[in-house]
């Protein structure tokens, strides 16, 4: 049984699952979906022009905090990043129109590190260029490929088919048909797979 | 070490905890602070006029199901109840004026049966009365305490001193001034209090 993740490269829960999940899931077999998407469209229809995270100051402090105490736990770098949500929509196309590649995990695993470890403008091309060289020879052609409106309309489809999967915030994972929310249910999922399989 | 346990009656995911933070605490030696306290005036700040699982639909499909998925794994009992959220302002008056009382920990755990395992209405004092009634002898004198100027003045100091915490949802847990939120990070408090003893 395969696991959807569906992620946002500007979450900061999503960077824990994604340091976390291939080694969760390896030892169980299970193969993961890599589903990038925009969390922007879906809190505007819930009339968030923000994040959450900065709309509500008592939760997004919280959330610092609970990262900052969550990585030292997990044993993962953390630096707060200068800008919070960076804009993740390049990357989200790249991913989106390649997510089957092999280099796909190892490149979204260094773009989310690339945020919230080294506190990198994701959203700047050289940046992504530069990961996309360590994982592909591809890279220039692969980012200009990401600029098309066939890209666009992708990553478009992608968010649409999360708000009609119900998804309302990121990490999610789901597993025939069962969404399960949040970097903390992430061995419930894996577990439900499991027990399909 | 003490832990303070911020909880609401309405509160779904305060439900699992208030069941399971007995047998988590007690091996540990860790004392339990109850602290009741209500939700309304501190979503009101944030502009919520109503639960957000009520408010975000998609948010409140989640949590129903999550909540179903998580008695069942955690074999608490549970029903979703024909009103949400129910109205707990007469229990947690009660609570908060009792808190140190040894019948608070099992009158607690009664409440939020009837509200989420037998469906009842917990803001009749008719209920809470009998449910008063299988831990102690003064029910009928701690209900009509509970209506009185002084109780009421003491729910609204504790719900006050809930914001100036920094709390923003239920439950909280809080352990030398670090504060956890969610079912989800009761071990992690537990954790912490037990580094500290």
């Amino acid at each position: 049984m395969k696991l959807e993740y569906w992620f946002d490269f500007a979450s900061t829960y999503s960077y824990l699952s994604t340091m976390r999940i291939k080694a969760l899931a390896e030892p169980l077999g299970i193969a993961i979906e890599w589903r990038p998407f925009l969390l922007g469209p879906i809190f505007r229809d819930q009339g968030w022009m923000d994040s959450p995270f900065n709309l509500f100051p008592a939760k997004g402090r919280y959330m610092w905090r609970d990262m900052e105490r969550s990585c030292d736990r997990l044993a993962i770098p953390f630096r707060r990043p200068s800008q919070f949500p960076r804009n993740g929509l390049l990357a989200a196309r790249i991913v989106c129109a390649h997510s089957r590649a092999p280099w796909v995990p190892e490149f979204t695993r260094a773009v989310f590190r690339a945020n919230f470890a080294d506190d990198l403008d994701i959203a700047d091309s050289a940046v992504l260029a530069q990961l996309l060289g360590e994982v592909t020879t591809d890279a220039a052609a692969i980012i200009a490929a990401a600029q098309t409106e066939e890209s666009k309309l992708g990553l478009r489809k992608q968010t649409e088919l999360a708000a009609r999967r119900q998804i309302f915030g990121a990490p999610s994972f789901i597993v025939n048909e069962e969404l399960y929310w949040g970097n903390d249910r992430l061995e419930e999922a894996l577990e439900y797979a499991k027990q399909l399989r």
